[in-house]
């Protein structure tokens, strides 16, 4: 085991395999929730996942490192939760600049489910905070979350194409106000999750406080130049 | 492979296997956005990934049939993301009545991070959504998120023991408002993150509409009798 340690560059390869994983797990998660398998066969596949992890565990990067594969200053975090694609954790949403805005498509299988049937109505805050703090982004405004606000019209249903859009409705200094909307694709004019949120870019001395260990994967200081940066828009 | 479908009662392999899946896959999962291993180790994990998979895959559920391990009139939901023990989105957390209310603890790894080194403002909301609702399970109540409201008083460091909290504040008729808060254990005083929601009761012809067509692991209908029950006080 090699430690590529070449900073912002991406590495083609490890971008390949390590995009790879994050499917393959995608895949593996919303089988596991699923699945009608015996006993046997589910535990077999948790002996296999064991496997997986100790072929690349032992050596894990600390909090205040970012990932070789990462670039904050050109938006690319391939672990985002919600929009990185090698996190298993997210659909993941691929947002675009759209108009004045931002939209992202997304089809949501069992693994986000709330009430039966039906996305999590956390999911729904989830992925709207990060549309909110992504239309910051295409805006060229950047800031954390100060307050998120949502009102749910109607349920969204599971494996059903989905669509999401935010854009910055005002901005004056350090805040910028966003809102955004989930519908479903075939109706997208009937909103059935609307949000509004108020985004604050922290002072400098606040910045240097939260981020100020920040490295790269060399160990070079690497706080974010902008915050917004861990909710920048994706690189689709 | 054959299937389990023996409705409400919990199989005990089966739920011992279930687990070890999800907590395997949880465990792959924060390394697989922690790892510093080259990319032909990172390819070989998400072959062996791709192997499990194909051994559980192949007859998933509809999304109408609740799991063979499910039994929402206790509020057993071993897959929901929040608190399912045998969901990998979810840390999980682990909700226990406290005085009026609930609490749970967690110590989030880098698969949730947003800015870095910090929770995702968005996984606030998701946690804090599933605490309101369990709170409202906690107290007898049932409902789906009709509004939610965060403010942000400060980021959530990761790799940190946290506690989440709520509390039914208010209930009326079909309605119920409902608070919570996140801060680091350490420190439980200094509230981090504050939620306020108000949790609504669908009226009978909505519960039908929404649920009508949900059966058991057996194919027998079997509609929600709470709505409430995916957010229900998960059995400690």
């Amino acid at each position: 085991m090699t430690s590529n340690d070449g900073g912002a560059a991406p590495d083609a390869e490890l971008l390949t395999a390590t995009t790879a994983l994050g499917d393959a797990l995608r895949e593996l998660i919303e089988t596991s929730v699923t699945t009608t398998a015996d006993a046997a066969e589910v535990a077999a596949a948790a002996e296999l996942v064991r496997t997986a992890t100790a072929r690349i565990g032992g050596r894990p990067r600390p909090v205040s490192q970012l990932p070789r594969l990462d670039d904050p200053s050109v938006g690319r975090r391939v672990f985002n939760p919600v929009t990185g694609i090698a996190n298993p954790l997210a659909p993941p949403l691929v947002v675009r600049q759209d108009g004045d805005g931002v939209v992202a498509a997304a089809t949501l299988g069992l693994a986000y489910e709330g009430p039966p049937s039906f996305v999590h109505g956390g999911m729904s805050a989830l992925f709207m905070d990060q549309m909110l703090g992504s239309a910051a982004g295409a805006a060229g405004l950047w800031g954390m979350t100060a307050h998120l606000e949502l009102d749910y019209r109607g349920p969204l249903p599971l494996q059903t194409p989905l669509v999401l859009r935010a854009r910055v409705e005002s901005s004056e200094g350090r805040k910028a106000h966003i809102t955004g909307t989930i519908a479903r694709a075939a109706e997208p004019e009937k909103v059935l999750v609307e949000a509004r949120g108020l985004f604050v870019m922290p002072r400098p001395e606040k910045q240097a406080a939260y981020f100020g260990a920040i490295t790269d994967a060399s160990g070079k200081p690497s706080p974010p130049r902008r915050p917004g940066d861990a909710t920048a828009l994706r690189l689709a």
